[in-house]
């Protein structure tokens, strides 16, 4: 894996696709599969907001640990991301069930998915509980261009996703920030 | 336009397609390009956020009037999606420049854009200043079948963008949430 600019991250999380939120408690990693997400802060300190609550069994581990890794699968893995999102940590060692392979990270003691395109270090930095919102500060990013597809998946609705089609480039057309695009 | 269930909203909302957000001062109807926004609730009635702040003409008249329109524009708008992004309805008569038609909507005095596949009737329901944050109730959805081509946009950035592709339904993997499946 190839370090991703922190400046970069929004460029994965921004379209909407499914990610994976990883987290370990003492040593023993788990994942879910989440759609809700929003980026908050897209400069050099990404900040990223995720929709997760108590019902969770992530949340928990969240909490006492106040750290997670993002990672953002490609569309091969589509079957494992609702079959992830159909059970529980509670009951289920999910790396081993599903195949995937923790990779230790460096600012975290949560594993990295050595399976996904990109993977986002953060730190728990803050919570709104009315919502159910975290706020997670990305500090690390990582991206693995070994993938020759990396095509990303959005959620629908219900198990119905949509795989990243035709690419648009516009970039001619960003003349209010024509510094910020780099080419 | 048919009536879109409120329960369906966010089915066109989660996956993360670059969105209109339509104000209207005083009968001056203006919309930006936005994409960063997310599901808090997916009931029936929903939630959602979106990053917008001072910096945007448009937060101004959601201040001011509470209400607005979410939007969903398909593929063939791209580079007016673009074109909306860079400049400002401080100067500009967008609807007009851009050939957009305002529609009048059922529950809020803001338009509606006919052009676009889907448009939510929101209303300003809360705002968390700190993060730049509104919380937006959908009232009232609408959905226009017409449309052939219903592929939505993702941005990657800085004027890049993915247009939807293959469809996955994996609906048969939704087993813990089976009743809630519709088909």
């Amino acid at each position: 894996m190839k370090d991703l600019p922190l400046s970069k991250a929004y460029q994965f999380i921004e379209p909407g696709p499914v990610i994976f939120l990883v987290t370990s408690d003492e040593g023993k990693p788990n994942l879910m599969s989440m759609s809700a997400h929003i980026v908050i802060q897209d400069d050099e300190r990404p900040l990223i907001g995720c929709a997760i609550g108590p019902w969770d069994y992530s949340f928990g581990t969240l909490q006492k640990t106040k750290e997670c890794v993002l990672a953002v699968p490609t569309a091969e893995l589509a079957t494992k991301v609702v079959e992830i999102g159909n059970c529980s940590g509670a009951d289920t060692d999910k790396f081993k069930v599903f195949g995937l392979t923790p990779k230790p990270a460096k600012n975290v003691k949560v594993p990295l998915v050595a399976e996904c395109l990109v993977n986002l270090e953060c730190r728990l930095y803050d919570q709104i509980g009315q919502y159910n919102l975290v706020i997670l500060e990305v500090v690390r990013g990582w991206i693995d261009l070994k993938h020759k597809d990396q095509r990303m998946l959005h959620h629908n609705g219900n198990g119905t996703f949509r795989v990243d089609g035709e690419e648009l480039d516009l970039r001619d057309k960003m003349v209010k920030w024509p510094s910020y695009v780099q080419r």
